[in-house]
């Protein structure tokens, strides 16, 4: 096995050139045999194999520095820096992340987890090491998704006016996590198929050079770099934001690639390596279907089958089945998403209702003001973005859609701990930062039933909504419990005395749970499901401050701006006397690692609240 | 005169053609007179008077839409628009607003404040007409500067799939509110000055139309739409996207742009029509000192000097000298600034060290990532963003700095209540979105020397740090309490029992006012400067609830995730028995005015305090 020669960075130059492509196809078989196992992000990674490795050839690693964008796809870059070994603990709790971590490896220089960072960071980089006097080569590593986030644009922008070396390598695959969007993809499809350049290229020059004086001319329009150049070049675009273009470039051909690099190691500024690669390459079920090998879970290599059949509904199917349902009955609802048709389940209401389904790319700000827009102009919008991306477009919800008290309904999935992915992809801020602004309502549902009749809610509601739920198996308990969702008032599923247990969302399944345990230890306890987190349901708290000496709210978010922090300032309003505590997440990042198992170690599951409450009895 | 024609949408129509210059200057003289007095945006509006008058002759208001960009160069759209006599009020507590507002007309359709959102908007707005099959003309005007703004760029990438008409007008002065910069801002000025462009054109055109077979070549060139096009035709940026371009045009030439107006509404897609502006155009100060005049105090109309000359430091003055002062002490310190070199008074930092000062155009989110790298490769970047700005960068302070803990120094001016600028501009969430998140320190100063003493703290810190500190003269009260900054720790300033009040930055002054009052009435008052909002001082409100029968938290942001959530928080947790009141912004956005107006219908100034305070002793 040649991978059992790499045991560090830098040791893959150690490796005859001839035997490279049998590595490239031993870091294959084993991702796909790893990731048959542990699940993770397949596709892209079996699509970077060839230029990670190009990468590491050219680069002299930890002096030169590679920022992955997202950095999903950084496995191969974690296998060729001495990692090979902890795959078997893969995003699980303790084990390997599944995106670059510098507390791993003095190799992963920046940590990633959302789109479109990594030409801003490099960006930083250089400047660093320019104005420390360092030489080293500093790349970016971005792919054709992410470079329709604003963020990578401004990145460009900026980039443009160094005058010293900065790599841009944009791994395009003609894919975000699905299908691109949008003008750039396009233009760049048009480099892809060498439609009209290469043609061109010949026609015109080859006619030109057979004319009298054509030599000239052709000499002149070689020379023009900003104006004529994108006759015979690809590339114009970046060209024209002062950007010097280099490709396409096969990345599946090592060699190639490393010769890309040697040439952009000699620019003198900003230089982007456009390199064509296909996701999921040499494993054909990945190929055939790169977006469900985006992710995935464990699966069966022979077939590509997942190991486990999912047999029950999780919330994104039960969002994905009302959204279609509210289509059918009102032709004003329109559904936003943002690059994640699939992940969100918007896909269901796109082949119903394509004209009013819009995939606006990796662009979550846009997304949201474009909603803003949607909804002045008379149309329903519902704006379904994960949770921790949401993060992205605060000032839009903040600026564009709530002054102005527009009917935009905000479907944010992911809502709560996310297990696998890690701190950057946890969704525990939104009750926070959704609740810091003015006429925003906020909702999250206990069960199935309810995030339907949540939906159907927001959507006749006249003003911003969200509704924020869990990723995974829709909770199917508590079903006879349906009473209409009335603005701002919360549910009881059981009244007693003594201790009152108020939940938000996931936390009500975890609440009975808890009620189940109180009153096994002899308490009584009385379970609240709140459904609103803004506004609270004052008239209910009032009331369970009258008959309970204890108050205890639940929530999946961090503790400041959350749910907890405002029922006790209104407990404290009206001077009750028992005892409230909020059960939250504490301040800190929560890593990757199976939800339950993170949890039980923030001591937000049944056992950890419970023993909470006994020791406050 | 001819303004007494207008006294509402389309009253513009009535005027006969030739006398519209004679309009022009009418406006002009009507703008340059009400600012002298109200101060206001001056520059910019100046110098889209023919553009905008344009506009409203080309379109049917209100069925026709226009969408500013941040919306300070609506002012002759608002006197275009009926509400000419009501700028005396301009920007005063109940007056007219200085941006767009759907409540003052409906020939405002989107309220706009923050940069780049126009285009996002405006796609929303034909999305719904189409859908709901209705006839209109969407126009969003965009400046050159907004245009930096990545979600300018997402929209763009999104326009270019339309198959109906949405017309962005580039309201291009090359300058955002200070001269542009960046790649993008270097490809306009390329097409602007026509170099290259037109004389290839007639270089190489007519060379091929002589040669034999040229014509032929010729046509060919003509017809290919998106490769050898920018060869003739500027604004190959856009066509790559797939926007068609249209201009450059004269911004004040009437009759061009209505024609480049009538042009571009037969386009079935996104066109975009490049206009020509000169920013303060026709007022001699203001062309000449553009950003000067961008936003201004109220001038002497003769000389353009302002009517009342500034006597004390403001904070932005102080902060200013202090870069320097950092600057010179540490060859790490790195200063980056969003299109606000002049505002954030960052000017002279530039000047003094102008390797180590970077303007990213209007970029938040890739000021905050750029910061992030600068920080990973071993620099002390200090950001300094307006309050209401770095809600734009939400996530990336959140998921780029602080995940990885890195160094980096936000400098939040303009935080508080700022004033004139109103809803859109008002800095009072910085305190609960930075608060939300893990691994952040947050300050804020009493005074000036305090601003001082904390920015020399934070650039020693080695963590994320924030200091915030509001608009307007620097506090130059209690000059003898300037004991050292350390970390996590308040300082008394006041001493005694009964009350206590704990004061966030500007609140500190407010505080001993409020002190004031409450011991004339024959209390003893305890007054605390917080110091830091992050994390709060634990042991000194453990002391204070041993001693005071009340507490009374000042801050100027939001209660929700604000300093008195939390004080609250802590005080609960030790069963502090007395009374805690939480001074706070409420739930609501705050409008446009005087700050002492706004802060005392808000109950935050110094009687609404004490009055508060003595209700509930």
């Amino acid at each position: 096995m040649l991978l059992d020669i790499i045991k560090s960075e830098n040791d893959i130059k150690k490796i005859p050139e001839e035997k490279l492509p049998q590595l490239a196809d031993e870091i294959r078989e084993f991702l796909i045999e790893k990731l048959s196992v542990t699940g993770g992000h397949l596709a892209s990674n079996l699509g970077a194999v060839e230029l990670t490795m190009a990468l590491h050839l050219s680069l002299n690693l930890p002096n030169d520095k590679i920022i992955w964008d997202v950095g999903h796809q950084s496995y191969t870059h974690k296998i060729l820096t001495g990692r090979k070994d902890a795959f078997d603990t893969l995003r699980k709790f303790g084990g390997l992340a599944g995106f670059p971590k510098r507390c791993e490896s003095e190799c992963d220089v920046f940590n990633t987890g959302h789109s479109s960072t990594s030409i801003s960071a490099g960006l930083g980089f250089v400047k660093a090491r320019d104005i420390k006097g360092e030489e080293s080569t500093i790349v970016a590593v971005i792919g054709d998704g992410s470079l329709t986030g604003g963020l990578a644009y401004e990145a460009l922008n900026n980039a443009s006016k160094l005058e010293t070396n900065f790599i841009i390598v944009l791994n395009d695959n003609n894919m975000s996590i699905s299908e691109n969007v949008g003008g750039v993809s396009k233009y760049l499809n048009g480099i892809r198929t060498a439609d009209g350049y290469l043609d061109l290229k010949e026609n015109v020059f080859t006619k030109l050079m057979k004319m009298p004086g054509g030599e000239g001319l052709v000499k002149k329009i070689r020379k023009t770099k900003s104006t004529l150049k994108s006759m015979v070049i690809p590339g114009m675009f970046f060209e024209d934001m002062g950007i010097t273009y280099l490709g396409p470039v096969n990345g599946h051909d090592i060699d190639a690639v490393r010769e890309a690099i040697r040439d952009a190691k000699r620019c003198k500024g900003a230089v982007l390596v456009h390199v064509l690669t296909e996701k999921g390459k040499g494993y054909t079920p990945a190929e055939r279907h790169p977006s469900r090998f985006h992710g995935t879970e464990p699966f069966v290599i022979e077939t590509g089958i997942p190991s486990t059949q999912k047999t029950k509904a999780n919330y994104t199917d039960i969002f994905s089945t009302v959204m279609v349902k509210l289509g059918e009955r009102n032709p004003d609802v329109v559904a936003i998403t943002a690059a994640m048709a699939d992940g969100t389940g918007l896909k269901r209401f796109r082949n119903a209702y394509p004209e009013r389904f819009f995939d606006v790319g990796i662009a979550e700000e846009h997304a949201v003001t474009f909603a803003a827009g949607l909804a002045a102009g008379g149309l329903k919008p519902v704006v379904c973005i994960y949770s921790s991306f949401l993060q992205r477009a605060y000032d839009q919800i903040l600026h564009d859609v709530c002054i102005q008290k527009l009917p935009v309904v905000f479907a944010i999935d992911r809502a709560g701990i996310v297990g696998s992915d890690g701190e950057t992809h946890q969704g525990i801020f939104d009750l926070s930062f959704l609740s810091s602004i003015p006429n925003m309502t906020i909702m999250a549902p206990k069960n199935k039933w309810e995030l339907s009749d949540m939906m159907k809610f927001a959507v006749g509601f006249d003003g911003p909504i969200a509704v924020r739920y869990p990723r995974g198996t829709a909770y199917e308990g508590l079903e006879g419990f349906r009473a209409p969702v009335e603005y701002g008032k919360s549910e009881v599923i059981y009244e007693e005395s003594e201790i009152a247990l108020v939940a938000v969302g996931s936390m009500v399944k975890t609440g009975e749970g808890v009620r189940k345990q109180v009153t096994d230890a002899g308490h009584s306890c009385t379970l609240v499901n709140a459904r609103f987190v803004k506004p609270i349901d004052e008239e209910l708290l009032s009331g369970l401050s009258k008959t309970h000496d204890m108050i205890v709210t639940m929530e999946e978010n961090v503790s400041s701006g959350g749910f907890g922090e405002k029922c006790r300032e209104y407990l404290d309003s009206i001077g009750y006397k028992g005892k409230l505590i909020t059960v939250s997440i504490p301040d800190m990042y929560v890593e990757h690692g199976n939800c339950d198992v993170l949890k039980a170690s923030l001591e937000i599951d049944e056992n950890g609240i419970t023993k909470r409450i006994l020791e406050n009895l």
